[in-house]
């Protein structure tokens, strides 16, 4: 293939696959078309911003009491292998947690992520549930969310990251639209496609893992997500970035 | 429902609706993901030079030989009643045309759209070929828009709309991303949700049919494209409309 929006048309072939096989919903696609139209806004790369959310977010879950990776349809079906990574580098779960929730979709998304690589994956207890949520989301797992101090929720809608937040919780989240509640609520907002996050994530817990807590201590204290956040909507409607390779369309 | 995005929450189950009755495709509800977000950044209203392009787009219906309205999976799932009266007023063919085209899909649109008031709709015939074309959709009908001189081709990919006017047809779209090559390649492009703009469009065409032929000449001619995308591109940028009723999120 050699279209001038290669990476982009193979990414949506990953979840229009991953909808084929029970792991996305269709929701989850449409949502994955937002996240299209301001990642070509933003010109479809890691800007500063993102990099500090980035490097501040490895620290935070370095520095966690019990950090958790909340993994959702798009995830799984976008980064199964950096996540698991990740789980495995922080010694974190994996705990699958879905807006249209299905125990057989929950099932799946399991073994999808088994067979990517991951050592431990939750699901949803009812006995566990998380406050100021109404929806589905609102059950965790007794041994994941429900005893986490730093939740990793990547794509996630606003009601649960408020939850998680109004729940005493620190929040890092993927978010390619620095407007929405999502990334305005979260602790740490990553305005970035998860596809080239994710991976970059992995290297940075990888890399300061080794540091003294103090200096992971300092890198969350110092990182303003604020003003990542006015960054990254300046970027959104500068301009500057509005031609990336190919054109965009279809 | 009482939700702050409420309307928006209601296209997107049209659309998951008809990606599970097989009429919108899977890549289908990806991009109209991508038309949400335009739509949010542009503030979610008929700007005035989507006025001024459904304007013209009505009068250059009524002034064309053989208009033909092209109809794909997304168009079906969300106005298939607006265009089935269109088709109406003008006594214009609908003919389905697909991407991710298959004999059973162009039936359920035609059905669909039959039960929506549609007198007449044309699928596409292997013997009629549109050139500069290499996709599925080069095929059409031979009384559809092989004879047509103006298509509105609503929510269409750039290929096509290119291949409809390098082969002399003049062409009608809706597209909410002013930099898309659809969008820069029509003939006339009305930056806007087609579930707004469709209904106007219907009023425009039947408010201007008994208006003098001179007069619905002078309106397409004192129509200008390229200002009106500049003017959307420009909302696009300035923000000035980064506030629609209800927070965007999930």
């Amino acid at each position: 293939m050699n279209h001038p929006r290669r990476a982009s048309l193979l990414t949506r072939a990953m979840l229009t696959e991953g909808a084929r096989q029970g792991i996305t919903s269709l929701d989850g696609l449409i949502a994955h078309g937002r996240g299209e139209a301001f990642d070509y806004l933003l010109g479809e790369k890691t800007h500063d911003f993102a990099a500090r959310a980035i490097e501040a977010a490895a620290a935070l879950f370095l520095v966690a009491r019990r950090p958790v990776i909340s993994v959702n349809g798009n995830a799984a079906a976008l980064v199964s292998r950096e996540l698991a990574a990740l789980s495995k580098v922080l010694g974190s779960p994996l705990e699958v947690n879905l807006f249209h929730a299905s125990r057989e979709r929950e099932d799946r998304i399991r073994d999808h992520l088994l067979s990517h690589g991951a050592a431990q994956v939750l699901l949803s207890q009812r006995e566990f549930v998380l406050p100021y949520l109404e929806s589905n989301r609102r059950f965790v797992n007794g041994q994941g969310i429900y005893l986490a101090d730093v939740v990793f929720v990547p794509l996630e809608d606003g009601d649960r990251c408020e939850a998680l937040i109004r729940s005493g919780r620190k929040v890092v989240t993927i978010d390619l639209n620095p407007l929405s509640r999502t990334a305005r609520k979260a602790s740490i907002t990553i305005v970035d496609n998860i596809i080239r996050a994710a991976p970059l994530l992995v290297d940075r817990v990888t890399a300061l893992a080794s540091e003294p807590r103090s200096t992971l201590e300092r890198l969350v204290e110092n990182y303003d997500n604020g003003l990542a956040l006015r960054e990254a909507e300046a970027a959104l409607r500068s301009g500057a970035d509005f031609s990336p390779p190919g054109s965009w369309a279809d």
